[in-house]
């Protein structure tokens, strides 16, 4: 809580402390006591865990019916929604909803895990560990993940899956036992200008009027699945003051990476990122001004590209903050000064924050290559596909703990999900991001690199990516088995040219993936482990680990903010909602709202903010009461959350959520869904 | 020479510095003669400055013959030869040549100066100034200013021209009086693939293949304008070792900031133009992949957005590497404690920096609002030529000495030569130019903000753009000069809507332009004077000022460098940019080339790199002898004299040139355009 202690040198009123993303097995139970009078059992923490679910693109979820109904965002299910249109069928722009259960469509590459049990694996980790740097460190990590993994999964690797979870950068170790629902199908969305309502312009602000969710339902066996913990809607949702709590998964914090860390972050690697990001929305946005079928096939592409750079603008800007900076300055000095006391500690983690800042050194060096020629997959989905069939092939020969680590057992359903996908592949979208791609190679390595020349050879990068295109048959999910199943030969002998393409990089990729992992990767987990031995010492174990995309709890209230001066109400409401409107995107209401605007409830609340502290990832978490209802939905954070990344800033960090009387209002009287919404409210 | 100093320390061989960009007033005549045994006497600076030209949107050039012939860079010409093209016949892509003089045609919008007189006015204008700050001081400089330019200009308005120059940011003020040409004609200029071989990928890079080259006449009365001082080619270029000199116009640099001013750059400006600049490339060069005509029209506009991307990446890294920032930290470390240790120094410019620092605050804040209203234009031709027009019905019925600086007096002339230039407006590309321009007002100031809300009202930004640009009359130009005929009442009677829209906008870009001016650039301008002076106390004046786009000279020799080990040689061979070609844009040479390839001495010297200190502005500068003979044609710097805003490393930082021979070689055997050559090399 050390943040807080400095907050309160800086503001006078707050009163309360709603940092941390807390694993299920370790909440802070005191400060709940505390500040709330409330006091989790493990009952009700095992509920919730299983009443918790993930999306494993990046999203979070949770399951509202004992008949598998599951609840997220739009924007977690955009991709499905869009995936299952056409250019006759536009599900984006007209919502989506199955009348019946016979109408719910299955989504493509959309699986679902539910977290069942979580062990803790640090002492096996450690030992396995022990002594080792670099490629070793980087081997025996690899190879004992995968066989932990392995053994856990057992037999059941439909249904079941294992991650090996690192907490505090390798501080602790955890084995997470999940179940696997990969047949997840489209329930419900509304239509993109209600579900995005005040589209990128009002992305991360508040107020907010959004109706950003989807249904999804879970099934087993052709059946919806049968949940024994969900969590019901309470229509009246959470009033100013009450304890909110998200479960959910936060995706990924740099709250305990090393000043080093942080600078590259921010004088390299963010602004790096935001250039590309920033030149494929004008790329985009230009494709898709071109006609309407390129803005409907570009939708997910662009509204991703958007979000991911507003985000991490948020980030960049929150690291460029002097207050920011200068407070983990004295952290990490406090934190030196603690291990430099101690003969035994300064032996053990003396050098640790010099070893990973010259692990920065190369990363500086051979970052750039190693995105455009492993880490990215040329932006394009044919060559997504051709390096899973290519390094599938390789890799599948291997014993599995000598894998790449997307492609051992415990990793294979999901890849063989997505190389599998019945997706669309859009020709005219792929060359777009493919030539840029290219382009890209050429200026972050120069035309005289030599895999360059080999790439493009005489051509210029949009004739390479017409030519590729029009030759692939990779958009074909039966060539896509066909070479699967087919193997190392099959992927030799074949001639499509994704495939050689893929071919043709794999060993410079590979290699530089190598000295990524093992200079990079390696040095900085070895080190950060040893620093958060440091931390543990100097502090006990009452802290939470960064987030890592697996399940959390955050604990926080409805509660505006002062911005600038000004108060920011914590609701907003229906009727709001209609006054901001202009009647053009993305300030318009669709045809279903505005012809059922004089039925709804002016005064219902429609989004809210609360004092959770979460992160992307959070995306889809339900916000529910003490009593484990759900009386909201988070799809956003404020502007000012994006900082969270580095620090929780209490006085503004605010997470931004749908209201639980919204969402049935809407189902109700807009959509006509009410058999859903009896299912949500329990009603029989 | 501090800087040299430094880098002296740094490297083992070093033995000269070629560091400044001196006035022609105040040429380092000592280092000369010592390092080249070279007297430049006051008639060759008088001979070189009047050989010298500025293109006065932002180039320099040469007079290369009595004929009034002009050398300079393709890339400055670029515009204007894009302006005389069109559907038909690209003159971009097939090139330029003018066989006779009757075919040379007049450009638009090229205005080319001579500068014939600088004038010390330091003592008139610290008079004028002495004791004001914040908005007095800004006001009371544009009256001194359009005072002294109006007097000097006298009677003389279309040939004569006279700015105020502020050197070493305000330490000295000059005036400056030049001979203004505004018919100049196009008289030759390659196809792009020969101007621009190797595209984007090689630029500021080196080794380098470029014919980056366009030659223009001055005309006065209808006739090619009689020249005394003009510089003759000499077809041998220069030798490695031998001094080379640059006259020409760095636009500006950033050597004597303070780094509070250096940290906004860095931390804020810099990026924040760059990510406009990414998103601008991504949506130009998808415009242009839509067809062969889109990439015509966009071809100038794109070429610029690529190239002030890449120039502002290098200014970024540059001021994000160590070495630099702790060079300045030191540097202005040494001059505070200079100015602290005696009291009357400390008493005058002891809070400097400070002051500085606090305006940079006011900066950060107002900077994005004051860029999207009034410093940028829209980023459209309509609303640059609405402004012109709306202001300048406004401002002509004001004084001379309270008009806002563009409309002063000495300014109208290049004012109205652009306003009523002849150049198309290409509607499809101001379409996707404009509504980019509305997209980011609204998402820099919010849907919330009033002007947003006046200016979008109930439409999209793309629909915005669409019914203005319908709308608007003027591409016109006898509209445009009906309306400023007209003055205020013919503004305040026109429909036109993007009159409109910049009636509706002015009072707000007023009003942010007035804090910017008084309350920041005052500031930094009243206290940049008392750091000058300090300054000038401690070292001496043998120092040279920032670059503020005036004749400057600047010394070297033909030299390569050392890059990460690797030698890289100073010159490059025609053979070899044939060697380079890939067959594909911008790898690719135009037909005229490949059809001589035969012919042309493969060993003929073609680019080459010199030690000389330069900057943006400088592109088209000639590269001359003691003698005062063209060796080369500056064209480009390698990409790490893109730092060379915030220091001169001599280590690293080269002039990248077209070598003389080259430019004979090709006109004579590629071009056929003998006569021209000619008329270089002196031979009637």
């Amino acid at each position: 809580m050390r943040v807080l202690a400095l907050m309160l040198a800086l503001v006078s009123s707050a009163v309360f402390a709603a940092e941390g993303m807390w694993t299920l097995d370790n909440l802070p139970r005191e400060q709940l006591k505390k500040q709330y009078q409330f006091a989790p059992d493990k009952a009700w923490a095992g509920h919730v865990m299983k009443g918790s679910a993930r999306i494993a693109g990046g999203c979070s979820a949770s399951f509202v019916s004992k008949d598998g109904l599951v609840l997220t965002n739009h924007h977690c299910v955009n991709e499905c929604v869009q995936q299952l249109s056409s250019g006759d069928k536009d599900f984006i722009r007209d919502g989506f909803l199955a009348q019946k259960q016979e109408d719910e469509v299955r989504c493509p590459e959309i699986e679902l895990n539910r977290l069942e049990e979580i062990s803790d694996i640090t002492p096996v980790m450690k030992k396995a560990l022990a002594g080792k740097s670099g490629a070793d460190f980087a081997t025996a990590r690899k190879a004992q993940k995968a066989k932990l993994e392995s053994a856990c999964i057992g037999e059941d690797k439909e249904t079941t899956r294992c991650d090996v979870v690192e907490l505090y950068h390798g501080g602790q170790y955890a084995l997470y036992k999940y179940h696997r629902f990969q047949d997840v199908r489209l329930v419900f969305a509304p239509e993109l200008a209600a579900a995005f309502f005040g589209g990128d312009p009002d992305n991360f602000n508040f107020p907010r009027y959004n109706l950003d969710m989807g249904l999804l339902r879970a099934y087993e066996d052709d059946e919806p699945a049968a949940i024994e913990d969900f969590f019901p809607f309470k229509s009246a949702g959470a009033q100013p003051g009450e304890l909110t709590l998200v479960t959910g998964h936060p995706g990924s914090t740099q709250r305990q990476l090393t000043l080093a860390q942080l600078e590259l972050l921010r004088d390299f690697i963010l602004p790096t990122r935001l250039f590309d990001l920033a030149e494929l929305r004008g790329l985009l946005t230009q494709f898709s001004a071109e006609s309407e079928e390129h803005a409907r096939i570009a939708q997910n592409d662009l509204f991703s590209i958007e979000n991911s750079l507003k985000a991490r603008k948020g980030m960049f800007e929150a690291l460029l903050d002097p207050e920011v900076f200068n407070f983990k300055r004295k952290q990490e000095a406090a934190l030196r000064a603690f291990v430099g006391k101690d003969k035994s500690r300064k032996a053990a983690a003396g050098k640790a924050w010099d070893e990973i800042a010259a692990a920065q050194k190369i990363q500086r060096e051979i970052y750039v290559r190693y995105r455009r020629l492993d880490a990215g997959t040329f932006a394009t989905r044919y060559f997504e596909i051709a390096r899973a069939l290519v390094r599938g092939a390789a890799e599948r020969e291997k014993p599995n703990a000598e894998r790449l680590e997307e492609f051992t057992d415990a990793a294979l359903p999901s890849l063989t999900q997505n190389l599998f996908s019945t997706a669309p592949v859009e020709p005219d979208l792929e060359q777009v991001k493919f030539t840029w791609a290219l382009t890209k190679l050429r200026e972050s390595l120069s035309q005289d690199d030599e895999i360059v020349q080999q790439v493009l050879g005489a051509e210029s990068p949009s004739q390479v990516a017409e030519r590729m295109i029009k030759g692939t048959k990779l958009a074909d999910v039966a060539e896509r088995k066909r070479l699967w199943e087919g193997g190392a030969l099959a992927i030799e002998m074949s001639t499509d040219p994704f495939i050689q393409l893929a071919v043709a990089v794999d060993a410079e990729a590979r290699a530089i993936r190598q000295r990524y992992e093992d200079e990079v990767e390696a040095v900085e987990q070895k080190n950060a482990e040893k620093i958060a031995a440091a931390r543990f010492a100097m502090k006990g174990t009452g802290t939470y680990p960064d987030a890592t995309f697996t399940l959390r709890l955050s604990y926080g209230e409805v509660k505006g903010w002062n911005e600038n001066g000004e108060d920011v109400e914590p609701f907003t409401t229906l009727g709001g909602g209609f006054e901001r409107a202009t009647g053009s995107d993305p300030f318009r209401w669709p045809d279903s709202w505005t012809d059922k605007q004089d039925q709804l409830n002016a005064d219902q609340r429609f989004n809210f903010v609360t004092t959770n502290d979460i992160i992307g990832g959070n995306s889809g978490s339900p916000v529910i009461n003490k009593k484990a209802e759900i009386v909201g939905l988070v799809f956003d954070g404020n502007i000012r959350s994006l900082g969270g990344a580095y620090w929780f800033d209490e006085r503004v960090n605010r997470t931004v959520a749908v209201h639980s009387g919204a969402i049935l209002e809407a189902l109700r009287k807009i959509y006509g869904a009410d058999a859903l919404a009896d299912e949500m409210e329990g009603k029989e």
